[in-house]
């Protein structure tokens, strides 16, 4: 892949192109210390936005509902939030986090580790405002499309997702217009979002325009074209949906700022983290302090809310010497994250050990 | 510098490393669309991190301030939000604002074109409180000491700058602890960070300790070994200060989602952007649709304050074709923006006008 000389004298291996760099630049990650917060704070939460954020009047700014409904109808912000509702914790992550440490290299946005984030999100269940407009029988799917507009693989498109009558169903499906005590910030769908708990990002729509009950699947390129899990070209593939499980560390001591590499003092060391899975509560979480050669069970806390992460922790008698620091979440489905990870084309569900090498001198 | 071949389909050139990818993702730029914004939203505005985010509790964080003062003195956040205070719109950049798009290459935290913000800042003036220390006869400078401790190049230090007297004494510099109406948050420097209006954003340090009055110019590294103009890694180089003028757009029409090129329908276009300068108001902002071969003036409007940035707009008529979009602003100082970069070894202040292709059917 080539190196590039950098000053100063920083040799490196380029496998990242101008474009990834781009989109690293608008859509960020969580950092990784900010695992010591239960709520993310605002600003923190990982973000992937595929066209533009859409500037939004809300004034003008109406949700609609219609399609194969007895009682189409239309709610300004106003008239949502005098709705009965509800606020939760919900972890959130995208399908693609994990994607740049793959090899081969999967070109899209390069996330290592960090595309994750607990929002406090404040809204109305989903479920009660369809039963209001009367939903037909011979409906099969609710599809929600977002403002944002642009074009992906040469197909111009509305931002649009589906769900089918038993996801929406679901009672933890809502539609959000507030996150942490506040409005929804431009960037995370103001005015109004679809956030479906236990599910990648991908599923939660931003910047709701248009809610329509649909009698035939929906066939749209963000359904259909991408979130696939694929092991190769001609792999139909599954949808993505639950996130898998995963554990993830606040690393410890001092970071190098440009390798990221960790120094830490010898002596007891507080390892500490978040675990979480789309399929249930996190029932065990292990620690490694030697790349994975053996493990020990981290104190795990018990769920606050059913799709929110855990914490839990570790007291690592840190020696000195360099050692590699790993976790790994198993959740109550018995789902267990991966040491080794197979490869697909989409880079979706990346959910290896994380491996923190540390120097503890 | 090798390419890679990206599903589905994608073939990209690499010039990136894996080490400049995890600084994008952890430290985001400002999206060109919120540009919009006067003031960046929570979130959105730049953000450059050198080591981790400090968890601070505030109930036992405290301000001290000494050296070479009559009366040195501690504040806890109560005893500074008692003093008199302001509320300013502040734009601050990154000094390393455009470097990925430098060649040869300079690798450090890969900005293209968004290191860029504008905050309302809410904080206490910093003269008025140095002037309630008592600076001593032979003091020189005042050094910011921050929370956010790591290595950089071998060196292990706690982050800090220094400011003259002089630049001190500027009525502009502010001891900030709120941002857009609220507290500041954890990754703008929680509880209390320097705000140094006009220059580039690593004067205007995070998660203030210690600030100290010294009787020598002060050496660190932040101050000394980087953070300077070179030309030649043998040029001793001059400090970063005050930003250089920059004028950016909105992309017009909507994005495609990896290349982020734009699509714009055929008519009359509103181009819109901001523009400024940390040497005087910005006077004139210019926009070429030909890639910068003709200039047609932009209507700008006043400063709204000394040291925020200026909206500017021009009607474009839209013909069908491939057009490049540019702009480049003056400031009163007579600094023009350069269409040809000049290239140093740091990557900093790389102010060439923004380039945006667009195809118009």
């Amino acid at each position: 892949m080539g190196s590039v000389q950098g000053w100063p004298g920083r040799s490196v291996e380029a496998a990242f192109s101008l474009e990834e760099v781009q989109l690293a630049a608008r859509n960020h990650g969580m950092p990784l210390e900010m695992l010591r917060h239960g709520i993310t704070p605002v600003g923190m939460h990982y973000l992937l936005i595929h066209y533009d954020i859409p500037l939004v009047h809300p004034g003008s700014w109406r949700l609609h509902v219609d399609g194969a409904v007895a009682n189409p109808a239309s709610y300004s912000l106003d008239d949502l939030q005098a709705l009965d509702h509800v606020t939760r914790p919900v972890t959130m992550e995208c399908a693609g986090n994990g994607r740049a440490r793959l090899d081969p290299r999967v070109v899209s946005q390069p996330w290592v580790h960090e595309a994750v984030g607990t929002g406090e999100w404040t809204g109305a269940l989903l479920w009660p405002l369809l039963q209001e407009a009367g939903i037909e029988g011979d409906a099969v799917e609710v599809v929600f499309h977002g403002l944002d507009r642009g074009r992906e693989d040469g197909v111009e498109q509305t931002y649009a997702r589906s769900l089918t009558l038993d996801d929406a169903r679901r009672p933890a499906v809502m539609l959000a217009w507030g996150l942490n005590g506040g409005p929804l910030p431009p960037q995370h769908g103001y005015p109004l979002r679809l956030v479906v708990p236990g599910w990648y990002g991908m599923a939660s729509v931003k910047w709701l325009d248009r809610i329509t009950v649909v009698t035939e699947p929906f066939e749209g390129f963000q359904q259909t074209q991408v979130y696939r899990f694929r092991t190769a070209d001609d792999d139909p593939g599954v949808p993505l949906q639950r996130i898998a499980p995963r554990a993830l560390l606040v690393p410890p001591g001092i970071p190098d700022f440009f390798t990221r590499e960790r120094y830490v003092e010898p002596g007891r060391c507080l390892i500490e983290g978040r675990a979480w899975s789309g399929h249930g509560a996190i029932v065990r979480v292990e620690v490694s302090a030697d790349g994975g050669a053996t493990w020990v069970d981290a104190d795990l806390d018990p769920p606050t809310f059913a799709y929110a992460w855990q914490a839990w922790s570790h007291l690592w008698d840190a020696e000195p010497g360099e050692h590699v620091l790993c976790c790994r979440a198993t959740d109550e489905a018995g789902n267990v994250q991966p040491v080794e990870q197979p490869w697909n084309t989409g880079g979706y569900a990346v959910n290896d050990v994380q491996r923190v090498p540390v120097i503890v001198a």
